[in-house]
């Protein structure tokens, strides 16, 4: 199976992403966590972005905050899919990062998910990976079978809570 | 080859997906294009997502403005991967198309691309399905080398006229 | 006498969503709370939104938050009126709700109240019913006949503690 | 039938609010059309509100644009729903008047529909008084049973003509 | 001496205010303190408005949050000039309030002060009074060059700290 | 009478800054029209302010876009009230220069209108003088009176318009 | 004399760019103007920053648009001083490159300017060139002279216009 | 060398500024620091702007919160080039602040840096003197290699707790 590289531009991200790696481990999926700025790394990041394929990576999750340019610089550097996490930093409540992540230009996608939304990161790997993985989508669609179990039960609960 | 569906909310929206099909074209990938809303036409939209997998999609682009649920309808009814394209409508400048694409609630990805970005979306779902197939990765990366050589030219042209 | 149907996209919004059941309490007025989610399981809500009508509800209240498409799947699949709350999350102080709920196409509207605005959607619904309930209405002028001797006496308060 | 009141805050609001209009000669609902300032005509403007309801309104709805305080002014004085429009001005897009018309205190709730939504009030002020209101209901059933066809040719034509 | 009327839209508004009064009561100043809401006392709001003139008033100062009519609907009802203090709620930083006060159409003026900008509101009150009127300007300018000399001392402190 | 000075940044800010002058010919309110720039004509506009006082000036109006400091850089010369009218530029849509214009530090208020709101800053310097000028006030409310027939009249107009 | 590099992202921001290098030969400073794309040519772009110093540039002035990570991809790969221009595109009035151009992270600042900015950006290089270069120096004064001349000359004109 | 001013607009900046003063202690970089109001004291900040290049300084760093005029005031009394710092105050998120430093009118730069970039904007002052000072860009880059490092490492830490 490929594995996901998870990037994050500072360990201060750590937090954020570690709901990305959880996701990754509960699927049995392959991958490498590492710490690469665009702008104090950016010979490192590069070299990462160019040689991923061949490592044996299906997808690159990059999660960044303020003027992110992560996952920018990550999908110049490859033509594996990047998806982006825009990290919440002290201000602006991650509306730079959002915006610096998804308002690429034409011909350099990246896959951007919501603020801090590193779980839905992973799980959108997953997805992209089980295109051609018929082992990896049912996991997922169990994955989201359990999702709408606990949802019916709170339903459940709550109404009854209300109908006494 | 898996096929790519293109939906949008409003045929309204026509002019901003033919960015998409027209890469899509390009790269030889086939596609289905579809006009169905979340709002109006809430059954067909959940019956083609949940049948899109074995009807041999691999991909599922979305595009709609305003308070844009489509991608959202779309990604509540399959496991496949779903790119939201934010239309900018009339007001807002599409920000509430963005804001209503990316911020989905955990479980539930929606990879979301730049506002009217609808060739990245096909960029974006060429990446996904050349994980697996190298074939489309060769030709996606020749379509990037030849962007590359196009700024190349710019850039000879431009600081020529300059240097005079 | 018609129900009123409180609709929550998660457990997580039920003490924004108490608030709207504390009002129809106070009014007699016969609810019933669900949990029920645009994404997590679209096809027990739009069952319930489809059957809402023929069940006895007059009007549904939706509460969401994010990319907050709860009240727009559900206008899709009722012609009741629907009222939509957005519910502030831990990003964008809301606004990603406010504009995800208010912004509805042509069509299918939603009657949407303020960030977080329970209380106001309950009365809303209220309103609603008063029209041809002429008993109802009576309870709402004798509710806001309160409220604004509560502001008086309030003034003759303040007014009195800066006079002296 | 009860009437709808149409009233909007300054006349050059008319090409948004004969929208509104349109929809309600449409379904044959009785409606009445003011031009009354919540700054320049208050008085009238609060007589209005506050007889309304005897003289036979079911529903307000006000449209107006920058600090849009018509709806707020209208609801302070009436017990009848009031459904408020924002609109569009010159600066910001709207989004003064959207803020003005939503953000209501506890108490004294405004349906807000979308910037320019006046359509959408209109269809608003229609479920509301078809929760009553059988052969209006029908009517409101038949105009969005239209409105989805509408869809579905236009998909059967854009699908048909990509698939060429 | 013309009074200050100083108004806020709820008691809450209470410690926002009081900054306004300490400075009326510094520059002594007469003036009146009351809670009138534009939405739950209409009535008693315009009266007092309207009555505000001959009543001894120079000046009213308004202090409301969220969807921020106050001030709107006193100038609504009187010649004098009203001063708008935003307020900060619990959701969007007080922007709501801002654009509700300042984004007043033609022929309606409020002069609007910062968020939550109390001590402003009261000084711009009283800069307007001492137009004509000799000793309250006296009375400002010592305000000011007192305002000024606390900003020397502290540049001389902490310029001599770093200094070291 | 005290004369109104009328201060833009830049000749190019003429076109809204005429809706104020054309007001206070109307009234017949002595004005002067400066050009002054906070920026490139630093000297001359503290100059300015600084002597406003004793030329007879009662309130300053300034025009600026973008970092509008004008009205911030005379309120910091001058103890007179001073009018800040938030101009757009080609950019953010006014609102940069409405928050540079409004958040102004305790101590140093600038009365806000409205994002060229040139008339309404003219209108509120006539309330300002008017505090003590019982003609003035007289012109003022016969000018109020107008504004609400001219409505009354458009009332008249549409609803008949829609009674046919 | 050092030189200035004026890179754009691409050359659609020349229109733009031009007001920079109108003003850098109007003052005689050298510079060389490239089409660089922080995303097509990164390896291009990366390679002209980190040589940059040692072909004798001083200042780097780079304009971008969208999710403008240009000015940062340089200041990553150089030690010179980087002035960044954040180019409005079709959507979101610029605020994108303006958030992705100045909230750059500690440790790698871009000066940035304001939206549009290039003759601002290109006076900044010459600002930063002058510290050290008299003759620069002095050439920017006599620029700020006449720009002050201007200003008062327009003064005079408009002033004179009022006054008759 | 020359020196840097740091300049803040209240004391209340100094836990920001401190970070400036901090990178230029490091650096060795000569500096004064002064509170200086562009409101409460606008002489002495325009004296002190207009014989900074006399008394010895290369570059002045401005930082002010809400309406941050102090870098324009600066900016509009020297011809040294002025850093402006947007410090985040207690509402909006230093948006305002941002605007109104970043915003300036063409002819009168201000270098500005990300909200509360208190460190990045001495690093920028120590970037523009290093153009010509060879021995302070020896500094900057060995600070540079030493911040790659810093994160090189955190890569080995977090890549290794990932591995295990």
């Amino acid at each position: 199976m490929k594995k996901v590289a998870v990037v994050m531009g500072s360990d201060s991200d750590l937090p954020v992403v570690s709901k990305a790696t959880d996701i990754l481990k509960q699927f049995g999926v392959p991958f490498e966590v590492r710490v690469l700025s665009a702008h104090r790394t950016p010979v490192e990041a590069a070299e990462f972005a160019r040689s991923a394929r061949e490592c044996g990576f299906g997808v690159i999750i990059c999660a960044a905050g303020m003027a992110a340019h992560l996952a920018g610089a990550f999908a110049a550097n490859t033509s594996l899919p990047v998806i982006g996490i825009p990290v919440k930093s002290k201000y602006l409540d991650g509306v730079d990062a959002l915006l610096a992540t998804v308002q690429m230009p034409t011909g350099m996608p990246v896959a951007t998910v919501a603020i801090d939304g590193a779980a839905n990161a992973a799980l959108l790997s997953i997805q992209m990976m089980a295109i051609y993985d018929e082992e990896l989508r049912e996991k997922y669609d169990a994955y989201r079978a359990e999702a709408t179990a606990k949802v019916l039960e709170k339903d459940k609960a709550v109404s009854a809570q209300f109908a006494e």
